[in-house]
């Protein structure tokens, strides 16, 4: 592998635009691909996630690519989650208990936009529009196109080539379909769907609720988010089971049916939503899927990354967040690269484990945001967690930190430590071992502490017997 | 529904001639179609697994279609597993301390020859080889096939189609690729793959080793095991990484290696084996790999079952007997059915929760095969379980009796409470707080009972305080 490697990139979204930055960056000659046609001259926003939850891990590769300035005038801080009971009672309940700690809601197109016009500016990257991938021959490393404007094919040749293709990607699907090699892939999709919908800025132009959180209307089986947006809205998602339950996106075919179960479970959205009738029969039903596969890469040709390679449930807000650490730690293989099939490997190798772990704490979060937000014992645990986050700001972060502000812990060690506390917490709390109210003194909570430190231990400990013999 | 239905299986192996069987006893029409000749007029063995462990949940099939006296003669009783070390010495291993509990060794050829002539004997059931399924419309419930006698397409319509066309289901692919609902769908592959080899009978017709066992040679990262068949020979199977390792699949090209590798691993075994290397070379080797899915059914008009609908490593010996209990289950539904898509949801709703868990018991007994059966701890607790099921037969039964000897437990609930007594017994010998010795009185296994009881049910609660909260 040398600088002078072609290297091709299919898909310009948010994983193959900050790839070719920073392969750019390394002063590689980049050609990128994108079957849409560009964002910054056309609104293409329409059925897609308009904004994303972006925290340290989306930062982290910001850093490596030197936009950690450039990036903060596009973010909106999420301090927690502000909780919508049926009655309309809010509650907030923060994110972590150290202030410095919270996520950010940010506009798709506009980090896209802002890594497009990065990328570009480097003289060593081209970007193409309007190319749809058909199929990747990855035995000859040729990427095949329908390119939308000459209405005709193109190939083209590589030294090597990059998927990053989001969910349904074409060199995974030829992974798949070529049968030239074992290929370990899943696509799992939950039996609930999601509908974006809107609350418009306020007359005065400002946000018709609190801006600073991602608001929640947890219904047990299914549930509301809503994300602010710079320009005073907020960009709102229904996920809600296509089939079951007694008001399901199968049946909810009427605006008498939508506004009834709007009027049911979610009243005071509702009045913010003037709008709710037209969006909800004008925006598509979209499913919710896992994709996980092996191996990534064909030899040294071609790799998939980003969400082609894992494609995850958006319910711990980490899937931008997981496709740009892909890129950080990709780039870590580069300094000392002796050719590309090494490094595939090598990434693969170390990275698989945790956007593994991602996925399935993805997968977590789904049920936690829908019901156990709004359960006893689950609130209990958070409020000390809260506490000791707060009182002993080093020595515990929850899961939930774990894997969002603590972007040097792989998400597997974040996950394998996480769901052991939670565990200890859960029981321990269960059993009348511990408990928190505003009394509790920081003496108090420093033996809690302990005793949460020793049970972790011990069920991790457990585990490792258990699993090891 | 009506028993005028004509129901149309596509494969006629284990599965569907057990499924024809059955329909056929309660009196549907029914046309199976199978890709291959008939394996009674002709030897197709070749590649495909010789033998089977045939164990109590396979026999419950036997007995619902009224076959269990039939199938006694060909059954090889293995009472427990035989471990040979490297240097040759050997010990058996017992499945269960109960005598009554063992598994059998049986040909797939003689059980499968059985199964349809007791099914072709019904006046009511038609079979039809050389016919390759190539895609089943499953909206209009049509089966296309490739009729190899005649070189032609031929199209069948029917009332109602079941896939039983094993872990390459053409059922399966026409769910995946047709992309007219969610269908999510994994295969996922072990980086060992497997390669059949052979001990021939003594030259008095007789077993050359032990013959009521399952053998294994188990050698931590690969293994060799042995089942016993009724003309004196045993069929081997060597499992082993393609491509990992200092010896693989990949590197195992010349006579010399594989004999250096026999010789340093399975000495004992190669001296049975002197047709090892024709075996070796001729011999495909094949992967190993798991298919889980869903939905199973598309409306009322198609179903998917045995290893069509989840497929599973072998390493339990499970695989037949999960599919003929997949039939004892179907007909569950029958007695009452209205229509057929009510039977089909019901069936995969209860059904599938057990699949899931067979498939996932099957990986962990491939580690604990190749390794865990030569780990101290390991062992003593399969010494402490085998004490404990002799003792209170009535009371205990390790992970491997409730999924093996417990026909009436489902996979799911064996696998949950048969990983919570495994994990209870391995801390507890860890920490010492048990163990066994010839010396161990009753009265002490008693204690040592109540110590296992005690802590699998703290295992169990804690796991449901930290899942529901």
């Amino acid at each position: 592998m040398t600088k002078k490697d072609n290297i091709l990139i299919v898909g310009a979204g948010l994983c193959g635009s900050l790839l070719a930055l920073r392969l750019g960056q390394r002063g590689y000659n980049i050609s990128v691909y994108e079957k849409r046609p560009d964002l910054r001259k056309i609104d293409i926003s329409a059925g897609r996630s308009i904004n994303l939850a972006f925290s340290d891990r989306g930062i982290k590769a910001m850093k490596l690519v030197g936009l950690e300035e450039k990036v903060k005038p596009l973010c909106i801080p999420m301090n927690g989650r502000m909780l919508h009971d049926v009655a309309g009672n809010t509650v907030l309940a923060p994110y972590s208990g150290r202030e410095h700690e919270y996520i950010n809601s940010i506009s798709r197109g506009d980090l896209n936009a802002l890594l497009l016009d990065e990328a570009e500016a480097l003289p060593n990257v081209t970007i193409y529009f309007n190319h749809k991938s058909t199929e990747v021959d990855f035995e000859n490393s040729i990427a095949h196109f329908y390119q939308y404007e000459t209405k005709s094919e193109v190939s083209k040749k590589a030294d090597v080539i990059f998927g990053t293709d989001g969910a349904g990607s074409s060199l995974r699907k030829s992974y798949y379909l070529g049968k030239k090699f074992l290929f370990s892939f899943s696509q799992d999709y939950l039996t609930h769907g999601y509908k974006e919908l809107s609350i418009l800025p306020a007359k005065n132009g400002g946000y018709k609720v609190f801006k600073n959180a991602l608001h929640i209307w947890g219904r047990g089986d299914f549930m509301l988010i809503a994300l602010p947006n710079l320009d005073g809205s907020f960009t709102v998602t229904l996920f809600l089971s296509y089939a079951e339950g007694e008001y399901n996106f199968n049946n909810l075919t009427t605006k008498e049916k939508v506004l009834e179960f709007f009027t049911t479970y979610f009243k005071d959205a509702l009045e913010l939503m003037p709008n709710l009738i037209d969006d909800f029969f004008e925006n598509p039903t979209s499913p919710l899927g896992t994709v996980k596969c092996s191996p990534w890469h064909y030899k040294g040709n071609t790799l998939l990354m980003g969400d082609s390679a894992h494609a995850i449930v958006p319910f711990y807000g980490q899937g931008m967040n997981a496709s740009f650490e892909d890129v950080v730690e990709f780039d870590k293989y580069l300094d000392d690269a002796q050719d590309w099939e090494s490094v595939f490997k090598a990434f693969e190798k170390s990275r698989k484990i945790d956007t593994d772990a991602i996925a399935d704490l993805a997968i977590d979060n789904f049920h936690e945001m829908k019901g156990h937000v709004n359960n006893a014992i689950f609130r209990e645990k958070r409020n000390l967690e809260m506490a000791l986050e707060k009182n002993f700001p080093t020595e515990y972060s929850s899961k939930y930190s774990l894997v969002t502000f603590n972007e040097n812990i792989g998400y597997y060690k974040a996950m394998t430590q996480g769901r052991a506390q939670d565990k200890a917490m859960l029981n321990m709390i269960a059993d009348h071992d511990i408990s928190i109210s505003e009394k509790t003194s920081k003496e108090e909570l420093a033996a809690i502490l302990k005793k949460v430190q020793t049970e972790t231990e011990n069920i991790l400990e457990e585990d490792r017997i258990a699993k090891n013999m």
